[in-house]
């Protein structure tokens, strides 16, 4: 704790407050919360007029929010929060003997309903002008023996050019940009798709406002989403970005891992398509549990 | 910072982004929040599912909230936050060599157009079947050479006994319970007004339920604003406290203070009123500038 000239007592008066019947989880987060918000506080002084500026900004938020857009998380995403938790839980899941996918780290954007199509289908059901086609394929296998996972599923989601996905945008058709694939007899998925584009999250609310006090720009990479499942392995949720990306460098939302970067090239005699991405794909098994 | 098992470049990277036109203060308090959110989340693990609970509650108090309620500014009350930041603007206003009476330090129920009345009325406009009366009296003086002033000005405001101010209840006449007095050439202010009563804050959203899962009740305990003036002096804004209230000890927003404890005793052969306070006022004169 640091050393302030305040009531020495304060935070722990407001954390013991906590009555016997607190959950032990909550009574944790809650502490650790109390604390935090108040060495704020106190490290930088902060005034009345300052606190109630930002609960303005986050009464602003909830009033913003509603079914279609959710602007407490995206207030949370431009400070880097929900890539954390998303960090934290990926690990914890990780770590668990068996991880089912946790639909939360999913994203937003992810609709359980997709339908399989099949492999050499294009999922550009409504082709934008601008779009740049990609045949995007890859080996699905196992993390440990490298041998090639037959029967895999590998379902893919990504924003049209105009950065919204279909169910955002009554213009597209559903399911547009989004599908299912199994991998074939050579553990192999292929299709077309777009190659995605960067987009600004919206910045009409208190996250661009937010975004603007502190002199940076809204835009998020180009990426696509992926979910590979095999039966006896961790799920594997992911998004990967275009190396070529501007914004690769300074996503406003700070997704972007090293490890997710990958090339689109050009693509020859094809007359679907002028590029090409290969993404392999390698799934954990299950860990054994109870010794068995 | 603590020892953790997740990306260490994390937070720098967050911080950095901020761009140089970010102003100074701001620069510092996004740096300390971004600090103090990122450890919270790594020190205790938060999950995607936790965190998005906590922006469900937060989008929750802003849809709540408008001209008459700030759920927002209650979340952060019973956590201790807005009589913290209290704290840190009374001292900061108490160090300045000419301190003005701050408004935000004055909350949300001060009325700047409260009519003057004259020593020995009556505030009570609309007396409360519950209510008990109080001849309220003290003495403003120089809290140097501790000699009465004369044409001080003691403001006080309170809530009726169904815990509503006067402009929260279409039930009470406009300045119901509230009013400015001058001292008289004793330095001495004096009026009737009722014996404060225990009030809940609102416990119908966000806040209500986070004192539920808290396992804390929502009640104030009961206290009389007052706000003393007098030129060349700073000003004082305070509340006190009856001392017989049950929620003394836990007050759901924790604004007491044990200076601010005040006792209301048996008044004899008053027909107006049975109770009697005295709250006498020392105001500290203002630092003197440029050693003039």
């Amino acid at each position: 704790m640091a050393i302030h000239r305040f009531d020495p007592n304060f935070t722990n008066n407001v954390v013991n407050a906590m009555g016997p019947k607190t959950s032990p989880r909550l009574r944790q987060l809650m502490t650790g919360l109390i604390h935090h918000v108040h060495d704020f506080a106190r490290e930088n002084e902060l005034t009345v007029d300052e606190w109630m500026q930002g609960v303005q900004l986050l009464n602003w938020a909830g009033r913003m929010s509603d079914d279609k857009r959710n602007e407490g998380q995206l207030v949370c995403d431009v400070i880097g929060l929900e890539s954390l938790v998303d960090e934290i839980t990926f690990k914890l899941a990780d770590e668990a003997a068996d991880a089912p996918t946790a639909t939360a780290i999913l994203g937003p954007f992810f609709r359980a309903d997709t339908p399989y199509r099949n492999n050499g289908d294009d999922i550009v059901v409504n082709k934008p002008k601008d779009g740049e086609m990609v045949f995007m394929h890859g080996q699905v296998m196992d993390f440990s023996t490298k041998k090639p996972l037959v029967g895999a599923t590998v379902e893919v989601w990504q924003a049209s050019t105009n950065g919204l996905y279909e169910q955002q945008d009554p213009e597209q058709t559903e399911f547009n940009l989004r599908g299912k694939f199994k991998t074939d007899e050579n553990g192999r998925y292929y299709f077309y798709c777009l190659r995605p584009t960067p987009y600004p999250v919206p910045d009409d609310g208190p996250a661009g406002k937010l975004l603007q006090l502190m002199d940076r720009h809204p835009f998020r990479p180009a990426h696509i989403h992926i979910l590979a499942t095999y039966d006896g392995h961790k799920p594997l949720t992911t998004q990967i970005f275009d190396r070529k990306d501007q914004y690769l460098e300074n996503d406003s939302v700070f997704a972007v891992k090293d490890s997710l970067v990958v090339d689109f090239v050009p693509r020859k005699d094809d007359p679907q398509a002028g590029l090409e991405l290969n993404y392999d794909v390698k799934l954990v098994p299950e860990a054994k549990t109870n010794g068995a």
